[in-house]
């Protein structure tokens, strides 16, 4: 599968689901701008030694992230709907996307692909989920779907 | 449910376990010793505004844990089973146990409830997932199976 982080902020957060990436055989796509530098000192330390195993591919912008990956079918993590990310049936190849820490995804993003929006219930006055905990518990529920593809012989 | 963390290490996960627990209405259990004081700044930081609305409990050991909780379900999350977290079927009140972040939960813990043990599946060469990870990653699966109580009209 895929997790795109459109302008991540906090490196402890990417790091850590960069790990995350690497133990499910999972593409990390990170869109520019970033809030910090790819080698800073926290991202190894939250990675571990797992960073110069990420699967990464580094993009300019959203509008390049879509040209390169015309047919992918994307998933936008986000408070602002009501459909379950356990209510969709994920596929092997699918993106599934989150915004940075401090705003989400641009609501003009999500407002063009409603039927693609999906979140994480939570108790009614909650406000949101740690990043990296967000991202492994959605990229889980689908890698639960495909009954973890990774862990199959070939 | 309830998260149960057996001599947790690192604040920072301790206090994003936290705020996902605040956010489900999960009871936290932390079984001393710890590896920092509760009132460590990296707790507070990376629990936001949450730590203090954890519904917090602190065990002086794992034997007065048991004591006091005689009739709990107990899963026991560790890489040294083949039962998968989403094999098993939550209750509402279960507890989830993890073991400290560089050791996890000691084997004699383990060999007592082998019915009880529940892993994540990775690569077969990967390590382990982050603490915080896992246990957003196994309580969201029973929240899943619960079909999300708190957001549930009573």
């Amino acid at each position: 599968m895929n997790i795109v982080l459109y302008n991540p902020e906090i490196p402890y957060n990417t790091g850590n689901i960069g790990r995350t990436c690497v133990l499910t055989n999972t593409t990390l796509h990170l869109i520019k701008p970033l809030g910090f530098s790819l080698d800073e000192k926290q991202i190894k330390k939250a990675g571990l030694d797992y960073w110069k195993l990420v699967d990464l591919k580094i993009w300019e912008s959203f509008e390049e992230f879509l040209e390169a990956n015309p047919n992918a079918t994307i998933y936008y993590a986000t408070t602002k709907t009501n459909q379950k990310y356990s209510d969709v049936k994920f596929k092997e190849n699918d993106f599934i996307m989150f915004g940075p820490e401090s705003r989400g995804i641009p609501e003009e993003i999500l407002n063009k692909n409603p039927e693609r929006c999906i979140t994480i219930p939570m108790i009614p006055m909650g406000r949101s989920l740690n990043l990296s905990n967000s991202a492994a518990i959605i990229l889980y529920e689908g890698l639960r779907q495909l009954d973890f593809p990774y862990t199959q012989a070939k």
